[in-house]
């Protein structure tokens, strides 16, 4: 056996990694960088041999790391293993898990980027699965096809799987899905007669609103199996199967000549490379005065999604920087006409959808198990925090062709 | 003396353009690509010789070229020339300028991208001149300095030489530049206490409305000896001498720390080499809580400046791209929050501009000569239809720092 205080990793006879001996002064050592590369915030590590390293902030939060291949993991790619460590239990988070994650989005972010860790972990990091034809339908099938009953569990009734927008942050749920949809169609100016193109359309929502709410017609694109039937059957139920038509194919396939372009919420499994693919396919369908808009999740600046939310939760995703965003419009001179920024509308969208589904998680673990509860419990938590504490945004950007004059004067008529 | 069917170019016995034989064949020619080159517009070229090429229109629009030589220096370099031959008259545009530019514009932009003479062309072009600390300071001389007199002939009361806000587009210039300025100073959230930086004030007209409306202390930098002359001596009259500060020297020199950073129209004269600089220089003076607004020209996708305005009116001068302007907020990670497109607002501010210039153009005459009041009204006019009918955009972009979470809910407040 090795001795306590030695640097060296403690190790069974049999070579294998001790589960249990007491924690070496490497291995504190190693506690005390790992702490420090997220930022120093106030929370303690616990290692498996009650060993602490940390500070106390004005709760009693607590990482638990139960044993100890749990802490070399942590070590190698935190991004990537806090949250298969976590959703296993390997990982326990003492006292407020948002709380926690705050502390952590924040100290990270405001570490010196010259930090070895981070220097180390960005070297390992991957680019997402790609989003060809064949890729994106994998992707895709991976997160949306999971269960519509899984989903209207916490989503709201219109299954808006995106951003709310809360004009005023007291509106519920409900209320601000249905101002997000109400807002969408103002910016895209929609008119009675209309004929909207939707690429990536959910669970169908945002269509049937904008057919019953503004009197125009929707084909709408999406290449998840599950939330087509959905749409479709719900259309159908509402009595608007005449006005709206889901499409089970692929936004590149998309024909026809409409007024509107809208996308909300697909973007982000886009990947850049296809962006200008994606403003040739907006070219290809928008009539010469017709409008578009894009709601996506983005960035400040370029970064990685989450490697642990894009491996496990959302394959292939990745949210843009506006830079980026431009590659769709610049190859077609599509003029930009309106950028909003709803960052911390989606941070309270994910509080909402955050407490809905802790009612639920009984029932969610009967459904699938404890591990799966808590891996969403963690990526709706961390997301959350991403907007309020790190470096998510939410964009919604309203464009035109170059050569259309035909414009409002001002945006007053979105506040009407 | 050559023939006159003859493929070669007339010549004089003194070896130099003879100025008014009759046009060759080659001649008629190259006119006829010269009109294809700008779309084949419904208009005629008339030549020095009477020769006529182009089809007729609803009005009777022909740009008479008066001599040979002009004629080859127009096919030389289009942009450039036609600026410098219209402006002496060896150019003549009968009808209505803003009509044949309108078609001249819409032509150019519509030709296919491949015509021989556009690449010809866009290889002879040049890069803007450099905005060195010293460069900046020549190039604004230029244009700023030609004399307070002259610009206040045909600007509003408050000498806002930037695109004004026309919600109501029956509105006046004096209405809506004073609507521009208190657009700005929402987009801000300005409130009375508030420190603001100004980077480009002009003569000084936004610094004194936002301490006058919003009761805020202003300090405004502007490398422009006469304009921060003019905008010392009517802050003073004003009574407002002690809350709006004047500095002449160059933005990047700014101190200080201020809740506000505000540039409206000097980022034209910035140049995309710098733009990285600008956002240190934001970073080194805004509050944590600061808020950030930029206006622009700008455009749907990277083109320089046309040749003759950078060079003789506009030195320096390089309208940027959104995906461009995002190098000022990126390397520091700021958030942008709202963008707004005014590119209508701008050639409506122009058509008043004109109509006052118009009015003036005696007198102006008196002031410089007849060659300086025809370049201007070129300028005027060009950019004017460059806003209805080419790429120029006009981009308000408004930032926070990334943990900025003191946002408004919505963009209604603009609109109160």
């Amino acid at each position: 056996m090795k001795k306590e205080n030695s640097l060296s990793i403690p190790m069974g006879d049999d070579g294998r990694l001790a589960a249990d001996s007491p924690a070496s002064a490497l291995e504190r050592w190693l506690a005390q960088k790992l702490y420090e590369y997220a930022g120093s915030p106030p929370l303690r590590l616990v290692l498996w041999s009650g060993d602490e390293v940390g500070a106390d902030g004005n709760g009693d939060l607590r990482l638990h790391i139960r044993d100890r291949a749990a802490f070399y993991k942590l070590l190698a790619d935190p991004a990537l293993h806090f949250g298969d460590l976590y959703s296993i239990g390997r990982l326990e988070v003492e006292d407020d898990l948002v709380a926690f994650l705050e502390h952590v989005y924040t100290g990270v972010a405001e570490t010196n980027e010259q930090n070895w860790l981070k220097r180390v972990h960005t070297l390992v990091r991957r680019d997402p699965r790609a989003n060809t034809l064949t890729g994106s339908r994998a992707n895709i099938h991976h997160h949306y096809d999971l269960g519509n009953r899984f989903y209207e569990l916490w989503l709201d009734r219109e299954m808006q799987y995106t951003c709310a927008y809360f004009p005023d942050p007291a509106m519920t749920l409900e209320q601000a899905q249905l101002a997000k949809m109400e807002h969408v169609c103002r910016k895209l100016r929609l008119k009675p007669g209309d004929r909207v193109v939707e690429a990536g359309c959910g669970w169908g929502g945002l269509a049937r609103y904008m057919a019953r709410a503004h009197g125009v017609t929707v084909r709408a694109y999406n290449i998840s199996h599950e939330q087509v039937g959905y749409a479709r059957e719900r259309a159908k139920r509402e009595g608007l199967d005449g006005r709206v038509e889901y499409v089970e194919d692929d936004y590149r396939n998309m024909g026809g000549e409409y007024d509107a372009f809208v996308s909300v919420g697909m973007l982000e499994h886009v990947g850049t490379a296809h962006y200008a693919e994606l403003g040739e396919v907006i070219h290809r369908v928008l009539t010469p005065a017709g409008r578009g808009l894009i709601h996506s999740i983005g960035r400040n600046r370029p970064e990685l999604m989450n490697s642990w939310i894009e491996r496990r939760i959302f394959p292939g995703a990745y949210p843009p920087t506006l830079r980026e965003m431009m590659g769709i419009f610049e190859p077609r001179a599509f003029s930009v006409l309106d950028v909003e920024n709803l960052r911390l509308h989606y941070a309270l969208t994910l509080k909402h959808w955050l407490e809905r589904y802790e009612r639920h998680a009984e029932q969610i673990a009967r459904m699938y198990d404890e591990a799966f509860v808590r891996a969403w419990r963690l990526y709706l938590a961390g997301s959350m925090t991403a907007f309020t504490a790190s470096s998510l945004q939410l964009f919604q950007v309203v464009f035109t062709r170059a050569r259309n004059n035909e414009l409002a004067w001002s945006r007053a008529h979105l506040y009407e």
